[in-house]
């Protein structure tokens, strides 16, 4: 069985609602960021990286969300989490889910995790200070030019839809209005009324 | 035919690797840097973020360098370039992927880039400052933890292997020194013999 180590309301919610959709037999372990539960000893032994999420699967352990999804989404093609069957699609979805993973997710750390990248407060401040425009631009062009609509994919739920989803609810804590983007704030209705995403959303409570 | 959109030494590199080595048919168009290029509305309407690699293909336009790797591995599988008959050992290749895009180029471009996170140049010189100890950790969790030998993924080389090689070029100007990551180091020389990688950077040159 798929072991979840996850935090609440992190990237990991993206991953955790992944396995939900894809009807897989999977157990979970929260880790607790407020006790830096994250760089314990027994948590680096199973991630050096001392991050979340990190799935334990029959054949070893993996790290970094777009990995993760895509495994899942090819794990239990059933599901339909990507376009399996179009080289072409499949690397959009992938496209959209490094864009997520380097770009908007970064511009968010920024926010809250200036320490990653300087050392000194006044960094820190004008980091935390640029970050909600980083993330608005992300959101305007995932709104003209990434989201094809309803989905990201256009007909076709996936995968980045998932992540997708899970960014959007860090919006408002870097003072973003969802509302602004009219297509973003559709899709993120639309993917929140999931019966998945509703499950998954209420254990991260 | 495909067409990849390059500035030389940029990570786009490891695309344009990639394609050698995959027998792909393609062409290249070079973008200037130092002439603000990528900002151009020509190039703009190519990628609306602006930003190298970009690569074209008979079903549309890609961005982001893990999910142009992936798609090339995927595309020309009598390459070997992934292995793409094993799920985990894909999504391996993919977590290590992302780990380069999300982190380790993240880290570099706080020394030459810092004007995406922060407007004031005290935090940019913060973050130069810093950049250099990100990019010495990220050595060593490749070098101690996800580096199997001789190749990332053990005996079978990869895409992550080519992405790593264009990596590793910046660590000089990043006042990091290879040799000081003896697995590393070995990697680099080993990668850096394979004739598409030498021809590919004579290009670069």
């Amino acid at each position: 069985m798929m072991k979840l180590y996850y935090t609440p309301m992190t990237c990991a919610l993206s991953v955790h609602i992944a396995l939900e959709e894809s009807g897989a037999d999977y157990e979970t372990q929260k880790i607790n960021f407020a006790n830096n539960e994250q760089r314990s000893p027994e948590f680096l032994a199973i991630n050096p990286k001392g991050r979340v999420p990190v799935l334990v699967t029959d054949q070893g352990t993996l790290t970094e969300t777009p990995a993760m999804l895509a495994y899942i989404a090819q794990k239990f093609p059933a599901a339909k989490l990507a376009p399996l069957d179009d080289l072409f699609k499949f690397a959009e979805v992938q496209s959209v889910n490094s864009y997520l993973c380097s770009t908007v997710h970064v511009a968010h750390a920024h926010r809250v995790r200036g320490i990653r990248w300087a050392d000194d407060e006044q960094a820190h401040e004008s980091m935390k200070k640029k970050a909600p425009q980083n993330m608005a631009d992300s959101c305007k062009l995932i709104e003209e030019q990434i989201l094809k609509g309803p989905y990201i994919m256009g007909n076709d739920f996936s995968i980045s839809d998932i992540y997708l989803n899970t960014i959007c609810r860090w919006l408002a804590s870097d003072n973003v209005e969802i509302s602004d983007y009219p297509n973003l704030n559709a899709h993120f209705q639309l993917v929140s009324e999931r019966p998945a995403v509703k499950k998954i959303i209420a254990l991260h409570q």
